[in-house]
């Protein structure tokens, strides 16, 4: 067996990620010092409770709840706490004693990003984080290091896997919102207080992850605009499939141009695709990232988004990578963020819109709501009329518009609604990936 | 504009990718430059016949015959001139004078991959291939480091768009082979002398280089079983699709237990996969790589397989690698080959089959029939007889099997084809992905 140098690593935490990354650790040591050039000795697993219940039995002598000196000593930190703080302060305390940091952390990266990477860079270390975006799916290396030559048109992804769980199954039973969340929530799939999934912040934080790495620019997350899919309902759905399209909860990163110069918008919401789109045919908890590039064209990166022993490939990754770091010597490549774009408001987004009006079937309704729209300057591309409701005195409109930008979209359907022929806007939703 | 440090870019071939390559280089000299950390000077391009004509429209005083004068004053060679010699030499030659290599060159990391990575290790230089297995798809980062990790189980690519995109028209039109590809080279899909492409030899140098990375393990060429899809007809097409299988032209790099050991298999051949599977989907010339890894579960890779702008985009990526590296300083990380499995040779593989026999049709010939898969060790798991042939004096009977290994199925095919029962073996095709 070769005699390789020994890296000390260090782990934060030891929930469902954190216990499989320690035992893959003590598993593989053999295999991955091959890979790595490397011993990965793993010092010490700092939690808040030595004695808390864990998934996988690990030895008790490597747990200890000074995370301090376990992090001084290390030469890699592995940060799988989850949280701000104190996440935050423990990589900081790892980069500034120079260690390489891997974290899966992507609350702190979204809303830290920029001031974890600048101590990094300042002491020439690097900061790892591929399970930070879309669990096991390597999508950061290929963004940050493949891509890297190209320009990156536009990322759709599905990046959240409890959301995609549940419009899969209320797409394919027909049920409602509530009941499969419930489910979802029986079975493991969503947490107790579903709100970071389901209002769309898991995705939003990782769409400011994505669209930095992408567009080479710090997207702060109060940047990314974010609708959950609480309002969607099987009615939506049903009618979402009529028309041919899928409803899917889509972190959209997209270059575009406003006003002459170029920007991007970055923004997470319930949108209609085209069944034959790739994303289309992403079933369950799986995730799927598509990016459009002018040089590459479309790709798809596509596997488990979540789940302990998935995330823990991808943090390993990042381990190894660390390693051969350290091994090579240099410094740290950081993260490049000189195309410093303009992030533009969801008002200057265009896109296609379906609207889902119920109005009163009486004659010159159709007038009336074509008047509004043409007013709005949002223009029709569809429109299917069927009668509803017990004595067929309402109608059900559905209106495909041609690309609407966001602003004249949302003020139309202001007047829409105070429109005397329109009793309920049902729904409005984007299409996307068309 | 940033001061950056110039690296020298050394352009070996001005064809289909070379010219992209260039072009881009050129045109986004200022956007590489703040993402690399480096300007990226394109020094010259050497090309055999300064004359010739390009794709794109490029400096002519760029262009040099003197390969060797470019190659050694470079900080960076990007080899795109494709076969073994000057190629082999020139990237060699640049290795040796310190300079990082970048290559799109499968044919020969497929025959020399080893020769190449250790020249760079001697001098901690790198070598990057991103564009060699799967065109613009990002594969290799994704292997080499995020699955770093983590043990890949199975590999199983679409890795070349010509014959994808022939049997892609195939199943959608009923059409024969022959005459797809007569229209696929009008349409300049295949090549005037399609051999590399149709027999597999293209797809097995790419899985050569993706099983060598994903098993960590110098895989030679003639240790891949090659099968190519010059046998395929319109009727074993149209019998796949009735079985709810479409027929691909899979690479597949699979880890094996032989004799209690660990080994690995590496074969192309076209196989029946279920419509139901991701790779199913994959239409017209694009290619896609599925991965089964141990933790990660199952990832799939997808995008443009081949192209000169897709594949200049991989290129690209590469180069701004390389040219972080030179500025991170240290030395280059070489190719982990510790592993160093056994190739088992094709006899050893186990698989499903589906047999498509032309049987007389009279009294036993079942029981005879089922006498000879039962002596040879291949156990029956579905069996379809159709009765043929204009006097109904033949049928035609489909036998699936249980996995067998491919030294038995091989010897049982051969003593059915002598029986007197059968009258021509029509088809014997593997079954993969389910």
């Amino acid at each position: 067996m070769t005699d390789y140098r020994r890296l000390r690593v260090a782990l934060l935490g030891a929930g469902a990620v954190g216990s499989q990354v320690a035992s893959l650790l003590l598993r593989h040591g053999d295999e991955l010092a091959d890979r790595a050039g490397a011993r990965l000795e793993l010092a010490g697993i700092a939690v808040r409770d030595v004695d808390a219940p864990r998934d996988v039995e690990l030895p008790r002598e490597l747990f200890t709840t000074d995370a301090e000196t376990l992090i001084t000593g290390a030469d890699i930190v592995i940060e799988l706490m989850g949280g701000i703080e104190p996440a935050r302060s423990h990589i900081l305390l790892g980069l500034g004693s120079g260690a390489d940091v891997v974290t899966a952390n992507k609350a702190l990266l979204a809303t830290h990003g920029p001031e974890v990477f600048e101590a990094a860079d300042r002491v020439g270390a690097s900061v790892y984080y591929e399970a930070a975006a879309a669990g096991a799916i390597p999508i950061i290396r290929p963004l940050r290091d493949s891509l890297a030559g190209d320009r990156v048109v536009r990322i759709m992804g599905i990046v959240n896997g409890t959301t995609n769980y549940i419009l899969d199954r209320m797409d394919s039973e027909g049920a409602d919102f509530a009941d499969v969340l419930a489910d979802a929530q029986r079975l493991g799939y969503a947490e107790a207080d579903p709100t970071a999934d389901v209002e769309g912040y898991d995705a939003a934080q990782k769409a400011a992850i994505l669209a930095s790495l992408a567009f080479h620019t710090a997207v702060p997350l109060d940047a990314v605009h974010r609708e959950g899919i609480t309002s969607i309902t099987a009615d939506m759905i049903e009618e979402a499939r009529e028309a041919g399209f899928v409803i899917k909860l889509l972190a959209v990163c997209e270059r575009i141009g406003v006003d002459g110069g170029e920007s991007i918008s970055v923004r997470v919401y319930p949108a209609l695709i085209p069944r034959t789109h790739p994303l289309a045919s992403v079933h369950g908890a799986n995730n799927a990232v598509f990016v459009e590039a002018e040089a590459a064209g479309s790709l798809m990166f596509y596997g488990a988004g979540a789940g302990g022993v998935q995330t823990a490939s991808a943090v390993l990754g990042d381990v190894v990578s660390a390693a051969r770091r350290h091994i090579a010597g240099g410094v740290g490549v950081g993260e490049s963020t000189r195309a410093n774009l303009p992030v533009v408001s969801i008002g200057h987004v265009t896109t296609r819109y379906q609207i889902t009006l119920e109005v009163d079937d009486e004659p010159g309704v159709l007038a009336t709501i074509a008047g509004i729209l043409s007013e709005g300057g949002v223009s029709v591309a569809t429109l299917v009329q069927t009668v509803e409701g017990e004595d067929g005195d309402t109608a059900r409109l559905i209106v495909g518009t041609h690309r609407a930008a966001d602003s004249a979209l949302s003020a139309t359907v202001e007047r829409l609604a105070e429109s005397d022929v329109v009793e309920r806007v049902l729904s409005v939703l984007r299409v996307e990936g068309e």
